[in-house]
């Protein structure tokens, strides 16, 4: 049974066939007011259900700035796919500090959810792309049920990678641009380390993409993940270690270095075709 | 005999196989620092000369936000064409209240020279984007003298119109997104006919592309230009007049209406592939 729809409509925009949504919806994993960007293809708004990419952003991005400057839409609307981009924290928290630097509090959730008082009763968007955010945007939009996949860019790469590798059968296909291979081994993660987890390091066995395959997680599908060589975080980012990881736990990746290119949006248009057709060939 | 280069690189990103330059110059017509964004293909890197379209953005847009919301750099790329964005207004001029409204002074320049003061000494848009960038662009980057192609969105598909009517041997190509067809008979020229040129609206007949039409002044291709239903400046933009003064003049234009699309980029990048394709045909 269809539950009271939460979500409010704030702009919408026809785009490449489809619709740009911008919505806003009551988070019960936040317990705040949530924003959200959906794009649905032509064949959505028909009233055909369609599988959808959820797309995660990195660090002091909003549930905009993928859509926007990813160039995905088009490759969305060429192949049939839905994109559902969550905000990259919670907003309105009013934990003191939220708002002091780039890389924690707000703009900086890391798809984690904080164990920690005084962030813990607001910082979960872990949970939120995870369970909350699928299951709302699958029960009131046309979007398929179960039929998912997830990427996304830095924090947001190292979410996608997190999610799909943390619960394989609820998403069929994952990429990431530039990911945070092991945050738990570098100093954007032990921030969250001390802050979200209270300097509980073993918090990160759940959301540290190289951590889950250690532990033997691993996703049926090839992770693509595209990294540029003059990125200027690529030591904090460690594809080396992600390829060391999937090797040892026998994951099927396709890492692809690119000579000249760094860690911006410039990056992620020039190769985002290749990842919606990666997802398309596994989700249709 | 090449000058001394003026251009200052701010920024460079690998994109599509090419790179995006961000920049400033000292700009002689607008006698004030000015920005640019260039986007090169592989082929201008490899240091072949190829054609370059200008594209001129919209009242309260910037050099940045064509190339990061339209999509056009992986067309561009794709057809070995560079992209040489301008701002919308001189920066600095430091005229009383230019600041004050979105469209008048700062982000508003209309593609325009202003004949009155305070604003005749800086805003001089109209000869920066006629003569003074495309000579500089040809003469320090890997870019064809005097194969350009125009096009623009908005305050920017009239600039584009207007540049390419007004000199139709040096622009071989020329489009337009929701231009403003005859600003002179609408709200947002008459504020530029009061401030920037002093009253006189005869100003208006080199920057106006329907009394340029009317004029007689006419392109030898086909003007493409692509226009929303659902716009909300749809009647200040008047795409009828266009269509109209192009019937008189015997200009050949194609110009498509599009049921449910607004004024905004979603609209451009969804329809941005058969414009580079159209400048693609003409200059390559």
């Amino acid at each position: 049974m269809m539950g009271r729809n939460p979500f409010t409509l704030i702009e919408r925009h026809a785009c490449c066939g489809g619709e740009v949504h911008f919505l806003s919806h009551q988070s019960q994993e936040l317990g705040l007011p949530a924003r959200v960007s959906i794009f649905l293809p032509v064949k959505a708004l028909a009233g055909d259900r369609v599988p959808a990419i959820h797309v995660l952003a990195g660090l002091t991005c909003t549930q905009e700035t993928f859509l926007i400057k990813s160039n995905a839409i088009r490759h969305a609307a060429d192949h049939g796919l839905a994109l559902v981009a969550p905000d990259t924290s919670s907003r309105g928290a009013n934990v003191a500090g939220e708002d002091d630097a780039y890389d924690l509090g707000t703009g900086a959730g890391y798809y984690v959810d904080a164990t920690t008082d005084p962030w813990a009763a607001h910082y979960r968007m872990g949970s939120y792309v995870r369970r909350e955010l699928p299951a709302l945007v699958e029960e009131h939009f046309p979007i398929m049920a179960g039929r998912r996949g997830i990427m996304g860019h830095s924090m947001g790469g190292m979410g996608a990678l997190a999610v799909a590798l943390g619960d394989a059968g609820a998403w069929q296909t994952v990429s990431a641009f530039a990911p945070i291979s092991s945050p738990s081994q570098v100093d954007w993660g032990h921030k969250v380390t001390d802050a979200y987890f209270g300097g509980h390091e073993a918090e990160w066995a759940q959301y540290d993409p190289c951590l889950l395959l250690e532990a033997g997680m691993t996703h049926p599908g090839t992770l693509l993940v595209d990294q540029g060589l003059d990125d200027e975080f690529l030591s904090r980012l460690q594809p080396e270690r992600l390829e060391q990881a999937a090797k040892a736990a026998g994951q099927s990746l396709t890492l692809r270095r690119h000579e000249g290119y760094d860690h911006s949006y410039w990056f992620v248009q020039s190769f985002i075709q290749d990842h919606l057709k990666h997802h398309a060939e596994g989700l249709l």
